[in-house]
């Protein structure tokens, strides 16, 4: 019989048992964090019908995979946990106490291009407080973000953050048509990958006028501490209300973010920052770890219309998602190790006649709390070790037919090669002692 | 502007927070449980290329979610974590080390009828283990699952056990075509949920001869205990070479889990089990409550072609599935709630002029390890401690203009009404004495 080649769709992985230690270590991470801002999960169906995802996205929809179930329904792929949110929260408006604060982790799907090397599956790991216009709310996001990074073992996240309007209050005062503003915002938020010029570039190509250029371009490249930047943005907009309107909520977040601990270094005042997801309305933020790359491992901001789309009720909303697939690649980078990795033991199987007994062993050992795997092969002791070094697994139990005459076991320590036996009474608090040092 | 109606796909489901403390608790159960017993998450993609999913479920095929990407490639949503499985096993065969045991906890994808009121999207939480024929490997299966269910506030599980070969054995015993023994298993599969008379009449239905129709029936409608069972089936196929070696099987099986401790009476010899998907060959097993229901909450067996569909080599496997919604469900009945739900309180916020205090007690209860919430509304503090009630969130402590020039917080009790005022200094070893109550 012919055989099916067993592979795998471009842009979709297999996380290995091992490269799982990290990223359920992440996951975890995660869950502790925004369960200790009080945040709960929620979790939402991976397929909505399309017209509930399509035309939130801006020109990234077509990147939304949609296809006609068995019933001819449309139906489209979760591309983001926000958009469904927001279905949940007006389909459920009147179940919900506001503010609704919730998180979510699992994984989205968008049909990026191969060529970039982009994955078309990953994970995305996001909070969002739902109903409120307080301030409070974003800056508490930012905080439980910068609480999360701070478990794990890098170097200190530093927060882009900025506001939507004030970049669109400038584009007003330099009289720019508002039907360009988008694509003004979408040339801007290439700024990290493309760098200034590429942005020049990008502008001229999106039918700004040319003469325009220049000043949205000082106007992004800014220098100098949060406060400098703050006082020029305040000469700049101070003929626009709506700039210093935005320029006030700024400033309460900061005051905000002071209240939370988080230093003035930790943050800054980036006016290029707009992020590029169409449905943003006010602060937008970013997190990136300056010491590894410019690129965000972290993102999100205020979407006030968002809920807007599914309900007549005005129901504002903030949130972030973390990159979470960049910053499992950054910790496999920094090769970190979880900590529980190497708290495990092989009971070896000596000989059929053998296994009553290395079942035995192995209850003994689990019923005590210890994690135990039962070799449950075919293969000879040598070949048991081998299994044992390969998994990772530091200890091997040895029951042959000595052992089991005298009511003992060997165990051998992998990485020094140590071997000592142990009466059965022994077995739980001496292999306690030597996985917890 | 028109609003898009808020709305789910039938068959799918949104777990709003209440909810996902007792599906997050079965979760952590079940991955604990499995690291126990030394088995390593998988995590495969949810799209797969379709003809790695088709040809492998048998009739239930046509339920499987299926079209063609932005690239023309026919995929397909993932129906169950086993056939993923095995194609990652293929496919990575040189960089495994056999035996191979993972654990997989994600949702898959069925079109059922809506009429049933079945899930179209549901989680399926397995353990398999690959490369092996050992019958070792089947009995530490069904120990695990003993071991997970032993963890839930629920009556015992009976594990109802059985081997593929029996059934087919005893047919070939009665002259009756192979070609139809698959017709027979998806007739005798049925017996849970139609009763005899159903298996019967389904038989009758699919083309098998009417007259063995009586022998069939007195086969698979077994008494007495699992040696009584057992011995009449070996009376029944002493003729068959194939069933007398699945009946030893089955004998090696018990004494294996008689060395796990699984007494006598918590596991049922049934010849009527064969379990639905075709891809089966060996021992099958269910779980069920009795006292709840006939219904499966867990269920697998040993699959030793499937690996075979991707590569040339033999690579036997056995494995199983939780039916996580039923166990969920079970738990919501017996009004089960997770142990920390009951841990956290609610940082209320007077007025903005209060926000950065209550931010500082927010952030000293956080870091001291304590989940926090502080209100992010605009409410006044009367909705807020209605909100701490909504959200079962047991204390509310208040910052008023008061406690601010004291120095304290007034902690109020929403399940008793007592009001306490504490120190800042006795704020968290306080707290959590209370909440460790």
């Amino acid at each position: 019989m012919s055989k099916i080649e067993p592979r795998l769709l471009q842009g979709f992985f297999d996380y290995s048992p091992e490269e799982m230690k990290i990223r359920q270590h992440v996951s975890d991470v995660w869950r502790e964090t925004f369960e200790r801002y009080g945040y709960g999960q929620l979790d939402t169906p991976v397929l909505e019908y399309a017209d509930i995802l399509f035309g939130k996205y801006g020109e990234e929809e077509k990147l939304i995979y949609h296809f006609n179930d068995h019933g001819h329904r449309h139906v489209a792929l979760r591309y983001d946990h926000t958009v469904p949110l927001a279905r949940y929260v007006a389909q459920n408006r009147h179940q919900l106490t506001l503010p609704f604060k919730r998180y979510a982790i699992g994984k989205v799907w968008r049909a990026e291009k191969a060529s970039k090397g982009r994955k078309r599956e990953f994970y995305q790991c996001d909070i969002d407080i739902v109903g409120t216009n307080n301030l409070l709310a974003d800056a508490e996001i930012i905080s439980a973000f910068n609480h999360g990074f701070s478990q794990f073992p890098l170097p200190k996240a530093l927060f882009l953050i900025s506001h939507r309007k004030i970049l669109e209050s400038f584009l007003k005062t330099l009289s720019i048509p508002e039907d360009i503003f988008i694509e003004v915002n979408r040339a801007v938020d290439k700024l990290d990958k493309i760098g200034i010029k590429g942005v020049e570039e990008e502008l001229s190509k999106r039918s700004v006028p040319l003469k325009k250029i220049p000043e949205i371009i000082s106007f992004i490249d800014s220098h100098g501490s949060n406060q400098e930047i703050l006082q020029n943005l305040k000469k700049l907009l101070n003929n626009s209300p709506e700039g210093a309107k935005a320029l006030l909520d700024l400033e309460k977040l900061f005051a905000y973010l002071d209240s939370y601990g988080l230093q003035e270094d930790r943050y800054r005042l980036t006016p290029s920052l707009v992020r590029g997801l169409d449905y943003y309305t006010g602060i937008v933020f970013e997190a990136i770890i300056p010491e590894k790359s410019r690129s965000a491992i972290a993102g999100g901001g205020r979407y006030d219309n968002l809920c807007n789309l599914f309900t007549e009720e005005k129901i504002p909303a903030v949130g972030a998602s973390v990159g979470y697939d960049r910053l499992c690649m950054l910790l496999e980078e920094a090769n970190f190790r979880p900590q529980k990795d190497h708290k495990s033991i092989l009971i070896s199987v000596f000989s059929q006649a053998q296994s009553s007994d290395s079942i035995k062993i192995a209850t003994l050992l689990r019923t005590a709390g210890i994690n135990t795997e039962l070799f449950a092969g075919d293969q000879k002791i040598g070949q048991q070790f081998k299994y044992a070094d390969k998994n990772n697994i530091p200890f091997v139990a040895v029951l042959g037919p000595d052992e089991i005459r005298n009511g003992i076991i060997t165990l051998k320590n992998l990485k020094t090669g140590a071997q000592i036996q142990l009466k059965l009474t022994e077995i739980v608090p001496k292999i306690n002692e030597f996985l917890n040092n």
